[in-house]
């Protein structure tokens, strides 16, 4: 394996721009995309950041997503609103209907607004941070294709589906959770199978629909477990219900994968977003969730734990140490964007801290 | 272990509302606690149905609870509400409240409601149910007195905090999910102590902050675990930011047991309600869902299952068999209303089925 690399966050976040510009997207929309993979690198969550840029390239090049799509209300109230993507980049309809959810609910106290003709958004926990900013508690979610079991199936049934919500906390960073309702990613299953071990019983639904430990069997004989079994599948149904079924949007099968199919054809995925305005309903919100926040940090310890971390504050942490001395992009990253150089005919290099 | 006895829905209801009314309720709250406590029942969910009439009562004659409480709304806009339950019945102050989502969801779009000053507010997807049985997305969630540790932590950090939804599904009854916020409730802990057995390394947190696996250390030694770790956790941090934080509820150790603390004094629980008009934002939204639940139904099954539920769905067959049938009331749960009829003056075998 290669080492990774160290870059600036404002060099990451050029780079991305300018290979979203270089595929056709608009400045302004080429920055927006840019924001979200730079941010999610900073914050760690290398799954998500700028690793999957190589795979949105792909998709602007042969057409499944529009460079100059252009997402719009389709249909909207006081407290809610529909928006057709219109297969543009998944940031880019996704951080336009969180903004429209944020600007209903400064009116009315809260708003909802489902997305249909989207494409995989990314970090969910982005535009949930992205209301918490402005003060108000954000949600997000999305469906996708089918990849985790139901209680006693066999085969997937419901997306990995994404859910994040961010919550203004005073002093302290908002509170930030972004989880999938699987019991784990299938990157750690990949992990597992390279260090050649066997993983709990709870990841891995089998062949069988049983229960496996067998890592090897990940995707083509196995598929992910839900999250806590049918709490998981529950949330996993409530996120299809608004993210696909209010929304318009496709659903479980109707959804193209965005990374393993036809990158001329758009993938159809659901989101939705919701925003709750603090300071209309209660100023004190950030105050007292500032409270919650100190309580935690202070309940006594498990033994050998020197720290209790509340939801998002280690992704706070790392992204402030990114700001200050770059972000150390893991090799598997290096080699995404390197391939996304290539695509856009950009020299890599130029944007790397030298080493 | 005495034998349960079958009671009809009618007559568990009425047996209810009669001991409601002689605790002191106006008869119209004495019904909607009754409704609550006896759908919950028919349910099958015998642990947050008539079963707590008693604690119920025992707090009404002490004090705590305000016989002839009125919970009224302290401050609202288009798509949002704050409501003082006024120590009234958790049921009243709650049915009171989502009534109010749902009437602001139909003119907004959706609509939040937070509750302060309730108590517990037994199964939460009764108020889930009540938003879908009239077209709308219902979601219901209370924080509660610690019981679950967090990741990390030796001692109970947050509540057990249930959360639940509830979406329309065209032919079929709702999908409903009500769940806690803890990998299991600390009835099957107790429920695996009596019966000599270990527990799964999951459910929780030993003395030292590690997982253990003896059901004999619960309560005084160990703690719930959160579902799934870091997950039940975050989500009991969003339920605990939107039904104490941001109603004006009180939050964690603030908040007083309903079962264990002085009756004389309020509780303090703080709930949450959210109300989606699925007839506003998209019509097709039931059929949509229904299809989803088709789908489900119809995936590949592990070996040795018969058949796949979706959430909700063995609550409403139990719930269409103890229409028909009556519910046969579990040993302990007769027990609690034998209690329940001393306290209120009630000859309790006049209610009951004779077997």
């Amino acid at each position: 394996m290669t080492s990774g690399r160290t870059i600036t966050v404002p060099s990451l976040r050029a780079f991305c721009s300018d290979a979203f510009e270089r595929a056709g997207l608009s400045p302004a929309d080429a920055q927006t995309g840019a924001e979200v993979l730079s941010t999610t690198d900073a914050w760690g969550v290398f799954t998500h950041g700028s690793k999957v840029l190589r795979g949105y390239l792909r998709r602007l090049a042969a057409g499944g997503l529009k460079a100059r799509g252009r997402p719009r209300v389709t249909s909207e109230g006081p407290a809610w609103g529909l928006v057709d993507g219109d297969s543009s980049l998944g940031m880019v309809t996704s951080v336009f209907a969180m903004k429209l959810a944020i600007s209903k609910a400064r009116d009315s106290g809260m708003a909802y607004v489902g997305v249909r003709n989207s494409c995989h958004f990314g970090a969910a926990g982005y535009y949930a941070a992205l209301a918490a900013g402005e003060g108000l508690i954000g949600l997000s979610m999305a469906n996708d294709i089918p990849s985790v079991a139901a209680p006693g199936s066999r085969s997937a049934v419901t997306g990995s589906n994404p859910l994040a919500y961010a919550v203004p906390a005073g002093r302290h960073r908002p509170l930030m959770l972004d989880m999938s309702i699987a019991t784990v990613a299938g990157g750690k299953v990949y992990a597992a199978r390279e260090r050649g071990e066997r993983i709990p019983a709870t990841w891995l639904i089998g062949p069988d629909g049983l229960p496996t430990d067998d890592p090897s069997s990940f995707p083509g004989h196995s598929v992910l477990a839900p999250a806590a079994a049918h709490k998981g599948f529950g949330l996993a149904l409530l996120i299809e219900s608004l993210a696909g079924c209010l929304s318009g949007a496709a659903t479980t099968w109707q959804i193209s994968s965005w990374m393993g199919d036809d990158p001329s054809r758009p993938t159809f995925h659901g989101a939705a977003f919701l925003a709750i305005d603090a300071a209309t309903i209660s100023h004190d919100l950030p105050y007292r969730v500032e409270q919650l926040i100190d309580e935690v940090h202070a309940a006594p310890r498990a033994v050998g734990v020197d720290r209790l971390y509340v939801p998002g504050e280690l992704e706070w942490e790392r992204f402030t140490a990114s700001t200050a001395e770059g972000v150390r992009l893991p090799a598997d990253v290096v080699a995404s964007l390197q391939d996304a150089a290539a695509l856009s005919d950009l020299d890599l290099r130029r944007y790397l801290e030298s080493d």
